[in-house]
């Protein structure tokens, strides 16, 4: 199984699937091609949420502002698993869960003059991902293209401030409901009715029902964070708060 | 095969494809992820649209804004098929056009306690989704998580009011191309030329193109229902309609 | 394999794969479902790029403003590759490119009354590309539905003028990304530093990275074509540019 994680749109990532069945017979999972443009580090939060689902796979992710730089190609693994996608940070969250307090290890990809400088997409991520999975995930250092390697940018995404009487986050992405979510663990509503946010109070409910339709709350998203929401309605413009903004509960 | 339907965007319905890929080798096919979101009636009428194109198969489908509270989560059988989903009414519209008039069988799942409250999508229906697939929809009776029950929200799509002069139905979708789908028959528009809707006078057209290049026009939709449409236009803008609003056709 | 291409939008794609897999066990994979609704030529420019990727398949692509009149259903066999679509133009091509320099074989299908005029891609399109498929693309004479023809619309993208001082080329179509791809050749790039267009010069870079960010630009995309775009942000707006324009590059 490869799947696929782009910024792309449509149709570029059908490219990258006939490059994929050209050179192996993997069942080619889309993760999504909507991903929020040119911001790998909201990718890396959702592949970090998405990828531990999925059984052994190759998982090709492509958010590549530095396309046609000498940025890396890097290939990843991870436990039983493999990523491939560019050297900025977006493989390392991911990796780091699906490797589930093992190491990774990480192999920069020698390339070949590419095709382009625009689509390494096509012209380069999707080939190393069939050519890992040809080889096989427990044996990537078969592949002559890849070199292991130390040198490679790294991506944290961001730990919060927690104080006695509150907490400092920041939204780390915002969801097609318009639920905002935050790098706030949820733990830190456990027993908790209300929270203040800019001096207003908002209910803690363990779903969105649990508040009236239209009404704001804050509750644990599915990625075990505080999220903050609006029962059938836009938590990022209620709260009016965008990915990568600060976020302070107050107890 | 798993189809997938949901008002999810993405990339949650990724993580429902990668728990089925854990428990199942069964093909995953997307029914789609944009359904308009808290919206079941109006995705009921889809699947039941589009599901009785498919040789048998789970259909898990999930437009819930129920989650996390004490609604059920059910599985159907209708025919050669099964609905895993909500008990909110998405799940009967589909189910009974499976059955094509034989009766349906319905489950409830006995649910351990979820990892979320927030994403039975990826915590409740993929799993019961992949387990009815791998124990067969004709043995779902052997899985000890689901029981027969009675008690079940019922949703019934709207009936249309027929008149000799005219007929008052209802917006039940409006499709990507800005089609209005209205719930009343084809057959009503057999052997006229021409409708009066809000006292305009529309022509009666086998299909869009058989109008002028942005005309508004009525015709039958493929779902063999009357569609209020503008020959590569938007008729929910020439109309001005939207779902849930009233449609009179006078003769 | 069988590839799908539509200007469809959701859920009406699954009701074409639906009636796919009742026929074959074919792999289904979508291109895209979201070409510029009734734009023909868009499309076959975005395939021509795309379909070359793919191994030897069936490709229905569906961009028919003219379902429901007497426009033909076409299959087109090119090298080991068939095409199923309307007699728009929409096929050839990509046909032609996927024929590479070989003939290709225009077959007309004779359709029985199909269950709808509104929704040819299931009644009519997917059926055939299962047909073919099953039959082999090699062996598509016997199918009998099919009739070999010369009689087809033709659909040449446009060529654009190139002089001495410059060039004149047409916006083929705008990814999502917002970068707007022409119908000039990459190679009249070469060797230049920047290129006037309406009077402005803009720096011609290997990729979109070699310019600051927010920057306009133009560069050579991966289709081989010119392409305007800025980093990181929205070629379209910054050149003021829709497709089907004209565009003007001095030297």
């Amino acid at each position: 199984m490869i799947t696929l994680a782009t910024d792309f749109g449509q149709p570029y990532p059908a490219a990258m699937k006939g490059v994929i069945a050209r050179r192996t017979d993997a069942t080619a999972v889309d993760i999504g091609h909507e991903f929020r443009r040119q911001a790998p580090r909201e990718a890396a939060f959702w592949l970090r949420f998405v990828l531990p689902e999925f059984p052994p796979a190759v998982h090709c992710a492509v958010v590549d502002p530095g396309v046609g730089t000498d940025r890396q190609a890097l290939v990843v693994r991870a436990g039983d698993h493999a990523l491939v996608g560019p050297d900025n940070g977006l493989l390392l969250p991911p990796a780091r869960a699906l490797a589930d307090g093992d190491g990774i290890e990480v192999f920069a990809v020698r390339v070949e003059e590419p095709a382009s400088d625009t689509f390494h997409g096509r012209d380069v991520f999707a080939p190393v991902a069939a050519d890992c999975h040809e080889v096989g995930i427990d044996r990537l250092d078969r592949l002559p293209a890849l070199v292991r390697t130390r040198e490679h940018e790294q991506l944290r995404l961001p730990e919060p401030a927690v104080r006695s009487d509150g907490a400092t986050g920041e939204v780390v992405a915002v969801d097609g409901f318009g639920n905002v979510v935050t790098n706030l663990s949820g733990d830190l509503l456990d027993g908790r009715d209300a929270v203040r946010i800019d001096g207003d109070k908002y209910p803690v409910v363990p779903s969105y029902a649990h508040a009236e339709v239209g009404t704001p709350l804050v509750t644990v998203g599915s990625h075990e964070r505080v999220e903050l929401a609006v029962n059938q309605g836009r938590g990022e413009e209620a709260f009016g708060v965008a990915t990568g903004e600060t976020v302070r509960l107050r107890w």
